[in-house]
């Protein structure tokens, strides 16, 4: 700065981003991907009532501070209050207010190590203190990461179930029981960016008004709206309402209300995704195996590919895809970060992918 | 809360929101107004350019998280490089993230009494102690500003100009005058939401490099696109640059960042919405004196109509244009709260104002 003193924690703070995007890595190499695999978005879109509802939607209007048609129609689909939730831009916008709300400086924070990082960089941008656990098996370990929460005095601890960037999962009931070693004082933030993709009986049966947990959902997974930016939170009343001392309260898009909504409305949409979803996850796992990598089991819009040595090799692996036109992301942390981690495309895209994996494996192999 | 301690800055915040929602209002009211005047939304909506390139929008995508394609237009536009830019959620959203950069507990801020709330929840969300001067008829007075902001070693403070509520402005030579006076340590916040409703002049001749000055401005105003949420900044890269230890990089809306893009590459079409405005100031201006209320010299996309007495009386105005289903506000603190602020409207809009402001006077002056 050149003569204002930022406070002393931004201060500390890098002017880093947790992810680079797929524009600045397309910038970089002078050309567009031809395969657009590496952000779990949905290839497939939203529905088409999603588009039409967002074409209708009158821009110049602000949008509704309240978000209240789409709180409730969740709540609708929820059966449970309006008042239980809460709704922001993006699970990633939600996320920062609630490690506002409950993280100064110095204070705990557990989540797993290789887990998503944006979690990380709201924790740290606002003074608290990462600790870590390794994921199991290649699954995050809630045993783990709640007698951390404890041995730590941790304000919040993070799970994502389904899991990114792994596509692991545990079953609900694994879940709803390891809360009974969740320590007093800690809030379980339970990530279920993925929750659609999921096997029924992935998310656990916990009451809204369980004051343990928050969950989390998004229309940026399967319902297609990543670029519309929305999210929201599960709760219980109290919880909830606190996210008003400190949201951007006309934050969202108006276009995007409408868009959610409609969304919401069309399930028989959601779940012809969902079905395009599982068999693009099984032909990215052929085409793994075909090239002699191990397809990881997934209940999420993408499949964590082993590439079956260490990281340097996965990432040899991975930059040979983006230099042949392909976008995709791995794991940031060892011993995840053996995998390439792929988006499920459309048939062109992943035909796409049959052609390319090949020579990206064997450029890889050269070094 | 049920059992988790929010920070102690957190608990000690109201979960209140900066503005009531029209939309809130209409549910209150169990009707919805016929004429939206409140939010100094465009009613002209945006560019037909900017409506096409939002439905061409891949939606499914997240935007890109650098906002180049619109950061580099913007620095075309105002002959910087794009360095000097920063892409936001609107000018709340940028505002919550300087502030954020710069205020910690007590800290000292500074403002007009009366000026944007957004600005004051903001500050006082993240801890800061806010300090106002008295605007100096009905302008806001940046001598005073900056004098206090001495007087408190205020980290930031904030001048709108245009001015919100008020409409008034001060020439571009006075705001530059006065920045001999900003006390070293002190950024000012020069927020020009308004100012493409502005005479030529009043923004001042500021380099973008000033490390004094960073610059709001907002496609929410003229460009008719309140609903998207595109804001941006103007200041020193380095000041820039530190945005990026804490946005949310992956915030903006797709299609709004397109359709940013377009609007700002129709000038001709912004033209016409400015002349449009300009004729519904006098227009505001009209009725107003039609029925005794004495219309303030505006440099925005409002009106302010002083009602000749306190606060109550205006008020009472106020709410008898909302039973009647026109939306408008007025300012919140004395002694310009004698007066209620009306937005730009169509020919429509302003028909039936100048049907229903007799009544609404008529009932106020009953009591």
């Amino acid at each position: 700065m050149t003569k204002f003193a930022l406070t002393p924690l931004a201060a500390t703070l890098p002017s880093t981003v947790p992810f680079v995007g797929p524009e600045t890595q397309e910038r970089a190499m002078d050309r567009a991907f031809d395969a657009r695999l590496g952000a779990n978005e949905s290839v497939f879109g939203p529905s088409p009532k999603a588009l039409a509802a967002m074409k209708a939607a009158e821009i110049w209007m602000y949008g509704d501070p309240e978000n209240y048609d789409l709180r409730l129609a969740l709540a609708g689909h929820h059966g449970i209050s309006a008042d239980h939730i809460i709704v922001g831009e993006g699970i990633d916008g939600l996320l920062g207010y609630l490690v506002r709300l409950f993280v100064g400086q110095g204070d705990a924070v557990v989540t797993s190590d290789g887990a998503y990082p944006t979690f990380n960089y709201h924790a740290v941008g606002f003074g608290g203190t990462l600790h870590k656990v390794p994921y199991k098996d290649d699954h995050e370990d809630p045993v783990a990461l709640f007698f951390k929460a404890k041995e730590v005095g941790a304000k919040l601890v993070y799970l994502a179930n389904p899991d990114n960037p792994m596509g692991s999962w545990h079953d609900g009931a694994t879940i709803k029981a390891a809360l009974d070693d969740l320590p007093d004082g800690t809030l379980l933030i339970l990530d279920e960016a993925y929750i659609d993709c999921a096997p029924v009986g992935t998310a656990p049966n916990i009451a809204a008004d369980d004051p343990r947990v928050i969950r989390l959902r998004t229309f940026s997974k399967a319902y297609g709206l990543a670029g519309a930016r929305v999210g929201y939170a599960i709760g219980a009343p109290d919880l909830i309402a606190a996210f008003n001392k400190v949201r951007n309260h006309f934050g969202m898009n108006r276009a995007a209300q409408s868009g959610a909504l409609a969304a919401l409305a069309d399930q028989t949409y959601l779940q012809t995704v969902v079905s395009k979803i599982e068999t693009a996850r099984q032909t990215i796992s052929e085409i793994g195996r075909e090239n002699g990598l191990i397809p990881l089991p997934s209940a999420t819009n993408f499949v964590a590919l082993d590439c079956g040595r260490d990281g340097a090799h996965a990432k040899a692996v991975l930059g040979g895809l983006v230099a042949r036109g392909i976008f995709v992301r791995m794991p940031f942390s060892a011993p995840q970060n053996r995998c390439i981690r792929v988006s499920c495309g459309t048939d062109l895209n992943l035909s796409t992918l049959r052609r390319i994996l090949p020579d990206a494996i064997a450029a890889a192999e050269k070094g």
